[in-house]
């Protein structure tokens, strides 16, 4: 069916759909404009307004009623339909960043558990992959694909709004339209390398999740004050400390004196400081404004399929393996597949939580389903298990075994600036307490993994393999890639 | 001599003077553009060079080796010459913020002290007194008069460059022109009421707070890596802990095992939120550059004279008694001078540290007198004693009593959130250790601080008084101030 579809910016408007999708699409006002063509045919346009207003910078484009539903028209079996006699009125769950890694897997997986689910999203991870030559390893489809499929698939409608989370008057009007319940909140530039590639890009990175978070913050007091904000935080926000990793915050006992405090914070990279950051600004809204949130310091996530995104090819997820996109055991697993002996940065002691992708989802769905109180900050560490990077490529040596591949393993000089061989114990009960399951990293998930690495492996990219940016040497001067 | 000096803006560009100072006016990239009118005479301009790039969105005009100091010239006899056999070369410090409340006291007492000093400010502040319908009490000069005065009446030249620090292509050329050994940054909107105005007041705070402290960090990075950067934090960063206050850091003993990390920090206003955030930013370039950075986590300034301020009308400082830019004691003694019922927010027992200006202007000098090391992030709690509202309100009652006024107190609500009764105990021992030698806050300096508000009573705006701005209330909508 996919040649019935239209390509991303091609708008395909119908007047006639009894459940109209909304998609709005606006120029970035952080420097990142989103592409986008008027459609071929603007006959069938319902209402198609330019606004481009005198004193602000940017123009926005709005492209009411656009029906994205017509496949399942024309598709009356579906393979997975919609269920019946489950709750009538599911919470409505907005999405933003929802064509992302994470966001994906969860707009797919709140849909299934039929949330009412809309994705917001300026697609700029996309444009990142034009403007530095990367790509997934997997072919994905464009956001409306994506969301046509699942329709024809399951009958569950999935809205879009295609803008920029910094662009108040554009999130507004997506709040307005609607009116989540919770918010979940992956909208951000969420790659440690990426913000210290050079100063554009750490301020950039800074401004667009510091910001972007701010006006949801602002959106939710004014437009949903009852709506629960579920945050994407990392567990990079807590540094490595020589002492246990709490969740969120820490009992301290001080010249006699005694206070829970915010557990303090040591990030290193701008990526991970601009998560502090939103972590302090969402708490003082929450002791401020009744704001209820949530707020999930995440480990490395790693794998690709979820029960949803395994349905169908165009439902397929990225999967990163690039030194700017990638995550460690994902990166791994794609040069063991290639013969690229597994690239350990440093002394390879660096120690952090990881959790399946398949866990990022039905945490998501538990903070969501058992929301924060009105005021409440709550912080969950979300991750299931601790590797140093060292077990890591030893897990990845001895699954090539049992596949037959010989996998290498070298020592490349730190790009970032990180202790390499430290202590790192980090609580993470809150979600098990609320029933999370976790997918362990077993040599059967291994195996998978890497399976799934040598199904793809011609589409991998050398070049893209190798760390290429300095935590010491990013300057002022933008970086270009060369072809 | 005040008929002689341009205005702000009106340029009076000299090709013969020995000492050309330079200046550069930017529009702010920040959406707070700085208004500025072309010289009336451009037969005398060396260089004005109209720099409007393609694809930026901000026009940046350059105009170099612009003389201010013509007035010494026809004012040979100073009153306050220049000292001969003192160090030749003094070291160069730039002064981001110079034209402000604590900035233009700073600059004033380093150039006295025989520091070469640059100030960088876009002027902003004024702005924001004309936007929202705001004045000192004390009638200040334009930063190009107070530059003059000072040269007439020392001899000694202050370079300035007007321009945004958010414009990195400003602060670069800013840095490269200068080549400062030490940097102090006050260039920030500095307000927490300000900052929880409404939505686009608090976006502009955190953008132009922390966007500008990383171009900073950047500048040093780039152009003067040895630079020591002398940035101003605040007391508010750490919040009312029921445990003891320390410097920066703090020693935790967790579940058997010991670390020292950063001080917990639990800000509250948008604009406090800022300074943590710059905090974090800093403390990452310490340890990934090599920064070296001290941060002065400020506590509530008083008082407007200093010794070099004094010395002529055109040096006075500026004095705010307003509800957005007033500090407490500020506004108590104005409120005090024309029978105003001092305004105590709620209960009165907020427990904050002050300090005099002519400390402030002391610990940055002994901040810059000893750096911190290459690496170090070095945080200070600068001011001198802790007083409640209460009894703030009492000192100025009592202070009142002896010139002979009545003074009466009013609770008002509370336009804030934070705690009205807390424990509170800050330590402030390191400027101490370097040689700080307090001003306290004794009878005779309240007199003198109410005397000083007697004396500019006639200018007092009684509108101003009085808290306009909730931190609960806060809305997306822009809110101006009607006439």
């Amino acid at each position: 069916m996919a040649h019935l579809l239209s390509t991303v910016c091609s708008l395909n408007i119908s007047s006639c759909c009894k459940n109209p999708q909304q998609l709005l699409v606006s120029q970035s006002s952080s420097g990142f404009p989103v592409s986008f063509s008027l459609p071929t045919s603007t006959s069938r346009s319902k209402k198609l307004i330019l606004n481009g207003k005198g004193p602000k910078r940017c123009s926005t484009i709005y492209a009411m009623a656009v029906s994205l539903s017509q496949e399942s028209k024309t598709q009356p079996g579906s393979s997975f339909p919609q269920k019946t006699g489950e709750a009538a009125s599911p919470k409505k769950v907005m999405v933003i960043g929802g064509d992302g890694y994470c966001g994906w897997a969860t707009a797919l997986h709140l849909s299934n558990k039929n949330y009412e689910v809309a994705i917001v999203d300026n697609l700029v991870r996309r444009l990142f992959d034009h403007q530095l030559g990367l790509d997934s390893l997997t072919p994905i489809s464009s956001i409306h694909n994506r969301i046509r499929r699942w329709k024809s698939l399951t009958g569950k409608d999935i809205q879009l709004y295609i803008g920029d989370v910094c662009d108040f008057e554009f999130l507004s009007e997506s709040f307005k339209s609607f009116e989540p319940d919770a918010v979940v909140h992956f909208g951000e530039q969420r790659s440690a390398p990426y913000s210290m590639i050079d100063r554009s890009r750490a301020v950039f990175t800074q401004h667009n999740n510091v910001i972007g978070t701010l006006n949801v913050l602002f959106a939710i007091k004014e437009f949903s004050d009852e709506c629960h904000l579920v945050k994407l935080g990392t567990m990079g926000e807590y540094g490595t400390p020589n002492i246990d990793i709490e969740e969120g915050y820490i009992t301290i006992t001080h010249k006699g004196r005694t206070d829970t405090l915010p557990y303090p914070k040591q990030a290193s990279s701008f990526y991970h400081l601009s998560k502090v950051h939103d972590s302090h600004n969402i708490a003082f809204t929450c002791k401020a404004w009744g704001i209820r949130a949530t707020d999930l310091n995440q480990g490395v996530v790693y794998g690709v399929r979820t029960d949803e995104t395994a349905m169908h090819d165009e439902l397929c997820n990225r999967f990163d393996y690039d030194g700017v996109f990638g995550t460690a055991l994902n990166r791994f697993c794609v040069q063991a597949a290639v013969g690229h002996p597994l690239t350990v940065y440093g002394k390879g002691g660096q120690t952090r939580g990881y959790l399946d992708i398949r866990d990022t989802v039905q945490c998501v769905e538990l903070a969501i389903a058992n929301p924060a109180q009105r005021g409440e900050f709550r912080v969950f560490n979300q991750f299931t298990e601790q590797f140093s990077v060292n077990e890591l490529a030893a897990l990845v040596t001895k699954a090539g075994e049992k596949l037959g591949i010989e996998v290498k393993t070298i020592s490349v000089p730190n790009p970032r600036v990180e202790a390499e061989e430290h202590y790192y114990n980090a609580k993470h009960t809150k979600l098990i307490e609320l029933g999370l399951k976790p997918h362990l990293l077993s040599d059967s998930l291994l195996d998978s993994l890497l399976n799934f690495a040598l199904e793809f492996k011609d589409r991998v990219d050398a070049k893209q393999i190798m760390p290429t940016v300095s935590w010491r040497k990013i300057g002022v001067k933008p970086k270009t890639i060369a072809a």
